[in-house]
């Protein structure tokens, strides 16, 4: 059990980050308190959530343990008082979220490979818990959603939530399998960073759409 | 029954008012008559439907009772044809507004408290009732939450959702709940209008994206 | 059962098409290749997953079946590569498109009336299958859902749905019943483009919002 007891610590700690990138995005639509707590909140469990959606997979954890939303709504007040503070700890943040990625896309995938769904949806389900959270953010905040178009994000989320199922498949020992999946995710999501890696995009800039003609 | 005969009246006049601002935002957009009742219904029934959901509370009223939809879809073609007048009525139109902000907080928090779910997600599903249906339509009609940046309006439902809980705790007469939670409501809504109160907002103006770095 | 196959291919057939098309929505804004992929999943079961989260029907169809899941995405990425060609493939396009929603709007009547709901939460769930996944497609997109200002294409939704529904309480045979909507829906969709006919519009510009005064 302590491997469930380490993987939890980390995913509070990913999920209060969120919150804060949450509460950050936010601020820079000079949204008032409500709309921080919202957006903290959407942000950090918006992912989790819908996925359960999704797999019918019913009570919501926040839904189940009201205590999460509590923190996760402090956590989002509190970047409102410590902002002048955060860029100077920026690097720090970086390296929370890269980790909270890495753990939402091993929890998404080892949650849904529990209540029996295949691997290809277990690792969909851990993309989706990894990066709708930020969709989620960045749709309420009135802007395209960043993934879509910044370095490597959703892919090291595939990878991190792929290589889980995988190794699962092949009775790893699950702590084995945690370390390397975490190790792995947050590994390529720093290098992305640092490198800015990423993906090819897809340019189809005309006047004439089919769908519209 | 009489109050749930009461309250249930006033809930219809609630979501029918909804409805009419949501295809007011529609006619904003210059939306076809389509969109119009699309965004009304959304804005009308969004708040509950996203609740029910979240909630895994099924069926969702208006799929069990389809009444309430096509009632909703009248009340928003009927905004069209009277949008000449309405803007004499808008002193009115805020009234009816402000009074199914706390008619929804309290029905939501009601519901939930019915189906046993703790006191905190109650306070939390009032207010998911009474603002998301304002929510959901600015993202339909593409512009960012209204309630995120205007004058009080998500904490009135967070307050009166809250007073309604815990009243309930107390074993308050139902009738007296109901009674104090929406006169606080309705009143505290009127006089935001009025003083435009509004929270403190949040300006995080900057650059350097802890993010996105 | 023959019917029935039938129009799984047909479905399969709009599925593959919706993808197709939330594939150039996403190379429109310049999305990586990821963007692609999702918007082309939301936009080819957007529709048909809110109908079943809608209806609390679970599993999801891909969730229980997740090849459809690896074609849609294939079609996105196909779509990418065989882009230059596909405005020389508009008309085509555009017929498949048509014919993709009018089988949406059978299908989701026909699994809602099986499900047995109500005739009119049927007609509503066909125009959900029919039209929501152009919706979502359009909001991970940041921009105004096409088809709230657009030619005909939701009402067509509507009025596919509806004959479907009408014709089954007359207990006429399936494969008929079939054939007509498909038809008329297919049929006025493409007449809607050539001749562009449109909702009538709703145009309500002005400074005084009775939401917001």
């Amino acid at each position: 059990m302590q491997e469930a007891q380490f993987i939890a610590i980390l995913w509070l700690i990913g999920v209060l980050a969120e919150a804060m990138t949450g509460a950050l995005a936010a601020g820079k639509k000079q949204m008032d308190l409500f709309g921080v707590v919202i957006i903290g909140c959407a942000t950090a469990i918006g992912g989790g959530t819908l996925r359960d959606m999704l797999l019918g997979n019913y009570p919501l954890i926040w839904v189940e343990n009201w205590h999460y939303l509590v923190a996760i709504g402090f956590a989002s007040l509190l970047t409102v008082i410590i902002a002048p503070v955060m860029r100077y700890l920026s690097k720090l943040f970086l390296a929370i979220d890269a980790l909270g990625l890495a753990v939402f896309s091993i929890v998404g995938a080892q949650k849904t490979l529990l209540l029996g769904f295949s691997p290809v949806v277990a690792v969909v389900m851990g993309v989706v818990t990894g990066v709708f959270g930020g969709i989620i953010r960045d749709i309420l905040c009135n802007q395209m959603p960043l993934i879509f178009r910044k370095e490597l994000y959703a892919v090291i989320s595939i990878i991190t939530a792929g290589l889980y199922v995988f190794l699962s498949q092949w009775q790893l020992a699950e702590w084995l399998n945690l370390s390397l999946c975490l190790t792995l995710g947050f590994s390529l999501r720093m290098l992305a960073i640092k490198y800015h890696w990423a993906m090819p995009t897809f340019d189809y800039q005309t006047g004439s759409d089919p769908h519209l003609d």
